[in-house]
């Protein structure tokens, strides 16, 4: 099952189209004939790379099909100013109607994988995955986390319930980082690793010794950072996380951390400018 | 009707956290009794226009209830760094399991209203509003437009279905300018003002001699919208739209146009640096 | 993107065999063979404009699939008693169930649509509009204005967000006739007309002083229509309501409105008396 | 559970905002304050029996809630023109939003209501049943057979799967009217009567031989359906169906049948013009 | 209208992907290429009726589509270990995908279908029906009423609304058992017949003086059954329920009730054991 | 959010409202008062591990509310025949139409927990798990997972996305075991282990040498598991799967195992034998 085709897909792209179109494209259907048939490219104005291309099916279907579609460049590509994605031939009515939620859909998705893919050039390298947070767009959560990877990102957990991740107020409640550690590891699914959410050194010494499998650095100068890393030796995966930009996270993947987690991808990627040109033939 | 009752908004959030927790936050569910009960502070990091604070009380509601709320500004307030937005009192659980939802609402609809509020800023005392587009997120339309309102721009149309915009692609099918509008006349709801983006000055001229209600200037230069609005002299309102920036935004509005419509407030803010606090009690 | 093709159009015909189906039609599964194969005539009883035709093809598929439709004649056409709208073949037991929701749709429409055009006629040579009203039946308003356009009326407002239309509650609200007219002018959105509300002539003259665009006359008599046409003189749009029936319609038009809006079309216009006939094969 | 309580009532309610409010009622948001309070009479112009009164509870609620409702008449009164139905007294947004919703429900089911006891009385005495049919609005079924109760009418079956009806078609399918009933004694649940629809005299005698349990006789002319009813002789009921009026429902319903089903009590009722009144506090 | 492509199955199979693949099947994605084709069988390890098969296409088209699809028996047939239901071939994204969802499906539906068989065997020659009851797995009810006819059991009343059965407590409420049916006579649809619960000899004798045209024998001896059926003498439908089991069902049959309805079939048929065998190609 | 609030949770409810009541419980409206009030017990006929009664809530609310409601034990308590789970008070027509849904949850979970607690009752002292499958009932995924854990078991993983699990179609895709764990290992979320399906003693050497973390040893004899458990020596955690019974399961879990997986937990545990006794009052 292809992401595109999940359920939650298919129920995202009926409402972007409820809320776009309403009781219908008043404007086409009083200029254009429904018999009309047209071409149209889809190009972009700057360099990205590009996310989403599959969604144009998708969005063409319900908007009534018959449209063919050629993806010019493959997923993932890295395109520049002017190059066009994709060339779509159909009823007219269909393509003015799926111009607006398609390119809605792809300047978001495309922003994503490329703003990541920045940060991944950043500390290409380094032997460290740059990863996403659960920082994203309501309702958006799987496609922009199928963003990050296409941007050559990895994914951090996608919900509360596929991964443990402990953090101070787990830590407050339990009693301590340790018994809230032991807590965890009498009901984790055993095919969970659990995480530790660090502040400090000491913690990261109480964490190492409840024997946590995954330590998160919140926070952490980058001097910080390296001792936490060396205290570690390789006895747990490291993560850091906060206040990471471009021009921070050489400096952060340098201290030897395995995995970078960035909330700015998905919640702070400004959308690619792409438009799409129509020919009636 | 409240924005916030609406049934679409209601599904957003519910989709929201189905996407957030799946089958429930196992972490908390190991290490945080369930009834325990804590207090809770949502504060920015940066300066921005509060908007969403209404959802709250949603969210808090389909995690659970029971959450006591208290908000500390009111709606579109400007608030600076450590401010406090709202403090929740309530289940720890209900409390945890909200935090994500909705700071990922807040921090996308202020991050909205504070960049629409900038822009509202910078063309202060032209007569000039500042209006969205239909770039919007999928599935977060009503409330995109609803932060625009609070960081003090207008909406455009919100639906193909509620407003007449003729575009090239309607004047090339329709076979110019001038059958277009007549065509759209025909049958566009007798509330609705017909509204034609025009290219260039000859354009301009039809879409008057056309009776166009509107005519959406597009792509510009600072010297040719003057001249556009001369020509017009008052015979129709006009947009600019197309490539506007907070640096080039009070030149464009100084020309003398009604309207300016940027795509940018809705699919390029960056969202705003909230964050939740809690106390255990 | 067609109207037929709108997700909640087919939400609405789904809905509609869950209701009439339920689990299945036991009776079709007990006396009828699963691989029995039929053609069928949808006819009409009486003399009428055909509106729905389009659903045929949406219901048959989610019956079942596998019907060959073969329209006989064109949506809008004036039909009379014996015409045959469509003939069909396909799987009988598909056939069957599509029965009884296809002619609920297309009864209802074809009465609005009817109805309609005996408005339109009777105003013939008048210049003037008949549009519906949001007097529609519960979820089935887009398709009940679908009707009325096919019947050669015109569509009102669509919904409370596609249109400004001040009434007395609102003048009452804003402290007059004057103050509500500014306060819409201050947020209505730059495509919208602003149409007030008149029950009297001086409130005809507030509203014209208030430069409202559109001035809707209220259960006027046909004498103080004919004073408010007057003195209202071209510098707004008229519409007259309440009470319009198909004996006094041609009156209300001759006093010189533009639109006269008809409640009855949605909620009172009486089912046209369709059948369909079936031959197994 | 109560039939208002029922999921798909709930779900129609919720479809009929959506449809009906969109983004929001734009003339009420620009011209009334939010904190604005008011109360308003639902009240008819015309005689009728008033159905749907539960409904105000459920549209208030979805609509905002906060409102305190007041039923001045029982459900299934008989009301004159002038008379109040319920008194409502809450936030104005509240009532102005749920105002149209609550009257296109009421208004439609009262005139089902009011077309139904019109049936009723007409054949007072005649120890007969008016029922239903499975004519009804998409989307609607429940509510429009509720509302025949309420006028006094009885309900047909409610789908395609609590009945076995056996018409022409499956007749003709099965090889025979006897072949037919057998196939469907063998498979129907033994809670349900089986009923055959029958155009003359010689089906009648087959559906008697066959052991029907309900004889449908269709579109018989009135001294046919008396044959008929002495050829039964009350060994089975009797459903008479097929152009019934209100002129000749009682001579039909002295035939001596049991029930009469009328199509038009569901498709063809004119609605009640009832309206409601605001009164800003 | 095929049982399987009512909105309501759509919706439950779209449900078990929605909760079984949540984001996506992660192990395919990482370690099987997307162009990737495969062949399937689909085979059972113990003997039982199969029941189901038709949901191979609903599965699978859901999954992504593009699976050719060889039912090897028919549904209904009576097969043995190692015995091939169906073989499949397509995208191996798409099988591996289905595997789960497919295979839950049918060890339920293939459970009920065999326990049915059973109980149906175990009374043959009998003259009497074993029918299923309400106590269905929540959301699965059509499907598994579906699977006991597959059984070659019958089915009792679909939901609360298609039929008439009066217990104890309707009795107590209405004042005892005469009453109870004098109401339920009055207003139940004239296509249903009216069920009376009872547990002693001298209810049925109540029962049948108020002409209940089913009686329901709840948790009778043998004897008491044998002494009821005597007692009725053919004047009711009579069903036999309570404590039926495998070992003493033919002695209830043999006492001569019509019916024994058996809730087992539904909530405690063991599943299947059925798998699925990938061949990569 | 407690998992009884999930949006999946209240859907599920719903359904099985709508699947059971329809339009409608037709013998208690046409019986029983609808102001009559009543109390209800719900009580077991035999021993059980309760699960669900949360849900009483959630039922009673949905069904109209009103209800007062006394649970008499734990959720998770060991209960014996005649025990009262839970005491209910409010309207008799909430209760009624309540009564079938609730105990068609409560009996199934109650039955997966029974099961489960025995499963775990029979390996006391080894120090091992037992855990679920995905072999779930469509649609209840989440409250069988739940049942589980009442029971004392734990689960498995959730869904396809939130675990790796390489079986052999995986190994034969990606050309071996080694390469297939090596490119789950790429993309796999840093907070999941990898799990790899072993057949035999040769493929579970392999699996150690490319550091699997959880090893599944699938169908093997107690003497192939023993020299299995030996040979991994802790350097992965190890689950036992295939054929589990009550028979075998202590000595399955006596090998060493850490994890011993069960389909039958939630695919073929019979339902317990639970009633609601009403009291009109």
């Amino acid at each position: 099952m292809d992401i595109f085709d999940l359920p939650m897909v298919q129920d995202l792209v009926r409402q972007a189209f409820a809320e776009d179109v309403g009781a219908g494209d008043l404007t086409t259907q009083l200029t254009i004939a429904p018999e009309a048939r047209a071409r149209a490219e889809i190009a972009t104005r700057e360099s990205c790379v590009v996310a989403g291309l599959p969604l144009i099916r998708t969005v063409c279907e319900l908007a009534g099909g018959g449209v063919e579609i050629t993806e010019c460049v493959a997923e993932g590509t890295d395109v520049g100013p002017g190059d066009v994605l994709a060339r779509l031939s159909g009823p007219a009515h269909v393509l003015l109607t799926s111009e607006r939620v398609l390119l809605n859909c792809l300047q978001r998705l495309s922003g994503i994988a490329t703003l990541t893919a920045r940060f991944v050039a950043a500390i290409s390298g380094c032997g460290c995955r740059i990863v996403d947070t659960r920082k994203t767009t309501p309702g958006l959560r799987v496609l922009e986390k199928y963003a990050v990877r296409i941007g050559g990102g990895f994914n951090h957990r996608m919900r509360l319930d596929d991964g443990i991740l402990i953090k101070d107020n787990h830590i407050t409640a339990a009693g301590g980082l340790t018994p809230a550690v032991a807590a965890a590891r009498v009901g984790a699914p055993h095919g969970m690793k659990i995480e530790v959410e660090c502040s400090t050194l000491a913690e990261v010494a109480e964490a190492l010794e409840a024997k946590a499998e995954v330590i998160l650095l919140d926070n952490m100068s980058i001097e910080t950072l390296s001792r936490a890393v060396r205290r570690i030796g390789g006895r747990a995966i490291i993560e850091a996380s906060g206040g990471v930009t471009l021009d921070n996270v050489r400096a952060i993947a340098s201290t030897g951390v395995d995995i970078i987690s960035v909330g700015a991808l998905t919640h702070s990627a400004p959308a690619i400018d792409l438009h799409m040109t129509l020919f009636l033939e």
